[in-house]
Formats: structure tokens, C-alpha cells, sequence
């Protein structure tokens, strides 16, 4: 849909992001450990409580980091000095502290009370191999249990974007929590963003999505893997076409070869930004929709945007982890 | 003392350590913050719960990862594919958990139940400068209650070298844990090896440990300003003929000039691997002792261990945390 609703007055937030509320436990393992224990390389897979023991128990040592699709956006784009705030549920142990004191450091403003029964905070399993690339594999614990309730209108209203991760999409009462931020920013004259976040994912609520992203989504973020899901069709061109049709401003990575930005007829090319040693792709994608976000709330053009998403971008490559290991303003 | 005691069998582990399990919290921060929170930079401070609590919600965005020095030295060793166990005292709480399986998943053997009530699994809050120096802040949490009955004297006694770390003098339970861990051990005919850990900590236990190195410590490790403050003298040489007199091998690191052995009238100059960027040097001393200790445990002379030493410092230097980041095998 387009943005035609009208805004009574100036945002309070730049952008406030809506997401699995995760701590990400990284380790570097070998090809062998992914065909050994059944991983669906490069993918996130959705485990159980038993099967994260499990996991955890055969994975090499590892790094804990806070995590987390629309977080670690969120804190990229508070990397870049922008003013932001995030809603994702913790519970209040250990891990729950972890994410809600880096998410907070990080500059971002975040008050969602952690959650005093219920599962434990959710975590992530991370295997990343030499190749750099990285598989995910999320207990999602409380965070799964976001609900419209948890959903501050006021909050929705008072960002300029409110940006979404496709992640929640696979709990029921997270999707009505979404559709509650989508229609609250809406009818403050906001802008919707979402992100695909994962191929299966798109497999998974392929039709939904369509629909949803038709009616409610002004603004995309996803490869071209999951854009090619979303349609069921290998053709770029073709594939980008049809995302215009659906929203006002399409963002679709193409891994080392860039990004294109579709918006209406025009396909803006972002050449990728040169990465020195690739480490770990964790958050790459989330990083380029920080780049992006910073730069198109801060009204720079789609093309200086696009830039800057790539520069986010490759800063997240260069070094284990999926936040900004230095301040993203010093880079643009 | 010299190690005269008569070993009746091959011993089943080639190091034990025995320290404060600890999970570090490492953040890097700018030369302000140190000056701003009045923290003693390059040294270790104990905190305690409040100004742990404190300290934390102050720090930037934190990477966590496992720690403890003999922990890590422990972690270092097994890196170089040799036996090793590890005694130190955690809560069965998420940070515990994290510990547990870190030390495991290194190869390292750890049967110490957690404790199921008392305070939680010790941190280390670490600040890393751009000099690459860490500063750290520790609140001992749970691993302070180790106590005479958590040492199994069997274990012990099944250890070529039982390695203690001096932090663990700060609390008298502890204490006398390390004098029954080394009593078991030279009445196997083992040897006992001790690190000196920090400065400030050595000022704190002078007489005590001049008193605990003579009659009970055979390898001991420290860098120069410990043993500096261990005989209250600057003099290089004249400290490495005292230190000769009380053990009989002595490891003096000498930051980025390098270490000397000490062994009787014999002083063998290590030279300093060189790190081509220091990122932090958490860890390094701990990764020193590692190397010796494997190269030592494994048949080699001094020299070579010394140099077994300095790499494994080295690669310490050059990443993020405390623990070997590539298999030490690999390296040597």
C-alpha cells in the first residue's frame, strides 16, 4: 500500500522495530558438523527446548551475543546517531539481562518489561562455517510469546518507520501483534516495513504474505532468495516488477553482487561494498536494512541509502557477531 | 620445594587446574571510561554484587564469553590435544550452564556439580582499551565457596602438574582448597605449579606466598611487575636469582620484550612471537602458562616450551576473549 495517511506531527522515533528478542551463542565449526548433525546450512530452523540442549551440548565453545533480526537492525541504525526503539519480549534471567543491557547500550530505547514466568529468554545456535557463511538454528523460548498487549500504539505512531521482522510470523499471537503495530502506524500516517528474513519462512506463509505485504507493507527488505519464494519465480526482473506492483519501496540483496532498490519503474543498483576478510555473514542482511533505514528517515535519496546499507552491510561481515563492532557513522 | 616425591603410576591427566570459573563480559571502550569509573586500568579489581550491577548497565554492548584464568589456561592446553581437567565452582544458573559447556566442548575434563543454591556464576566485567590493554572487574559470584571439600585428592594425585591460579588466595575457603590440591599432589609425587595472576593481588598475599612458593610451589609463573611486588625489588636479575631460589623452574613474562625461564643458575630468553594487530590482550598470561604447560607435560626442554608459550600468547593477543580462537596444535 502507499503511505497516504496523515501525520498530525513529527516522529518522536526515527524507526522502532518489532522482533524476536534473542542472545546468540556463535561457534565456528566445520562443513563436516553441519552434515553430521542434520543442519539446513545458511537457513534458520526453529528447534525445541530438548533439541537446543542437545545441539548446544555437541557445539564447539562458543561466543554469546546479543542477537536477534530486528535488534540487531534496530541497533545498527542507532549506530548511525538515529533515534530508535524496540519491542521484543525476555524473560527475566541471565540471558534476558544480557539482551535487554546491550540492546540498551547499544542507545536504543526499550522498555518492555521481561516476562516473570514462562519460558527462558530465546537463544540462538549459530554454526558458522570457513566459507563465513552462517546457520541459524532459534529456540525461540518467551520471545515467541509477544502478544498485541505488548504492542504500545502510542509507540507505533510516534515512528517515522515501524519496521517488522518476518520471524514473528510463525507464532499466531505474534502475528496478531504485528498486524496491531502495522495498523497502529498506519493510521498515524507511518510507514510499515518488513523484512522476508529467510526463505523457509517465505515458504512457509508464502500466501499470507502476499496479502499482507499488498495491504499493509510500504517498505521491503529481502534477498533474492526469498523474493523468489514469495513469487515462486527465478526471473529478477520479473520478480521485481511484480514487488513494485506491492509496495511503494522494494530492497533485494544479492549476496556479493549488491542490491537493487525497486521503486515503481525505477531499479536503483547499489554496488556492493568491498569486504577485506569475509568472517561471519551473521547479520549482514540486518545491517544493510539498518544502512538503509538511517539513511532514508535522515532523507538521504534511495541511492544514498542503498550506500549505506551496503557499507552496514559489510561492517557485520568483517567480524563475528551481529551488531556494529564500531559506531556506523564513522563509516559513511 | 623440588619435586623428590615418587610417582607410583603414569599420571591419567597431564595439567589440573583449579581457579575461579568465571564468564567474562568484554566490551571495548575508550580510555575516558577507565578514568570516568574509576577503574585500575591493565589490573583485576574485585567488585561486588552492586558495583557489579552498576558497572554493567555503564558498559557498552558486551561480548560474552568464557573465562577464569586457570580456566582458560586449562582451555589452552587441551587446545594442544593433551589431557586436562578442571576444578572450579559455578551456580546452576544460564551463565553456569555457559561456562560448563565452554570448558567441555574444549576437551577438558569438568565434573564439578554446579551448586544449587548461593550466589551466581562469577562474571568478569573487561574493558578493552584501543591499546589493546584489558582491565578487568570481578565479582567472584559462587566460584568464591570452593572449598577443601570440592578437591577430589584422587584427581590430584592422577595429574602430572596440578596448576593453581593466585586469585583464588583472596578467600580463605579457597585457600585451603589450594593447599590440600597441593598437598595431594606432591604426596603422588606430582608437581605443583602456581600463577601469580596479578600485581595487586600479589601486594595483597606477600609473606603469605613467599612462605606458600618456598615450601610448596615447584613451577610458578608471573610477569615482571609480580615478581617485582612478590620480593618488593625492581632489579630484573636480582628478582630471577631470588624467584631461582624458592622454585624450581620460574616463567617471567616481559609483555612484548618476550619472557625468561628461570631454572637454577640457568636464565633461557624466550623472544616474543609477533602479534601483527593486538586487539586484547585478556588472556595472554593465561595462554603463556598454557603453552609451557603443554610443551613442559609433553617432553619438551624449556626453550621449546618457552616458545610453545609465546605463540600461544600471541594468538591470545590478536582476537576478541580469552580462549584459543584456532586449534594451538595448528600453530606450533
Amino acid at each position: 500500500m502507499s503511505t497516504n495517511g496523515s501525520t498530525s506531527q513529527a516522529p518522536k522515533y526515527d524507526v522502532v522495530g518489532i522482533g524476536n528478542a534473542i542472545v546468540d551463542v556463535i561457534s565456528n565449526v566445520d562443513e563436516n558438523f553441519i552434515h553430521t548433525h542434520d543442519l539446513t546450512k545458511g537457513a534458520m530452523t526453529l528447534i525445541d527446548a530438548e533439541r537446543a540442549s542437545n545441539l548446544y551440548e555437541m557445539m564447539p565453545p562458543g561466543l554469546e551475543s546479543s542477537g536477534g533480526s530486528a535488534a540487531n537492525t534496530i541497533a545498527g541504525v542507532a549506530s548511525f546517531d538515529r533515534k530508535v526503539s524496540y519491542v521484543g519480549k525476555v524473560r527475566d534471567d541471565q540471558l534476558g539481562e544480557v539482551f535487554a543491557h546491550d540492546i540498551r547500550a547499544a542507545g536504543v530505547h526499550y522498555d518492555l518489561p521481561p516476562a516473570t514466568q514462562g519460558p527462558p529468554t530465546a537463544r540462538c545456535l549459530i554454526q558458522v562455517t570457513p566459507d563465513a557463511e552462517r546457520t541459524l538454528n532459534t529456540f525461540l523460548g518467551v520471545s515467541a510469546l509477544l502478544e498485541p498487549d505488548d504492542i504500545d500504539e502510542t509507540l507505533m505512531a510516534d515512528a517515522e518507520v515501524v519496521f517488522c521482522e518476518g520471524y514473528l510470523w510463525d507464532v499466531e499471537s505474534a502475528k496478531q501483534a504485528i498486524r496491531v503495530a502495522m495498523d497502529a502506524a498506519h493510521r498515524a500516517g507511518r510507514i510499515v516495513s518488513l523484512t522476508l528474513s529467510d526463505s523457509f519462512c517465505v515458504e512457509r506463509h508464502r500466501q499470507e504474505w502476499l496479502e499482507l505485504i499488498d495491504e499493509r507493507v510500504d517498505l521491503l527488505f529481502g534477498n533474492e532468495r526469498e523474493v523468489a519464494t514469495l513469487f515462486e519465480a527465478d526471473d529478477f526482473d520479473m520478480n521485481a516488477a511484480r514487488l513494485a506492483e506491492i509496495v511503494d519501496i522494494g530492497c533485494i540483496t544479492q549476496s556479493e553482487r549488491g542490491s537493487t532498490i525497486v521503486n515503481g519503474s525505477d531499479r536503483i543498483v547499489i554496488a556492493p561494498e568491498p569486504v577485506p576478510v569475509a568472517v561471519d555473514t551473521t547479520g549482514a542482511g540486518d545491517l544493510y536494512a539498518a544502512g538503509f533505514l538511517a539513511g532514508f528517515t535522515g532523507g538521504a535519496d534511495l541511492g544514498r541509502s542503498g550506500r549505506m546499507a551496503s557499507i552496514a552491510a559489510a561492517e557485520a561481515i568483517g567480524h563475528i557477531g551481529a551488531r556494529p563492532s564500531v559506531p556506523l557513522t564513522t563509516l559513511v
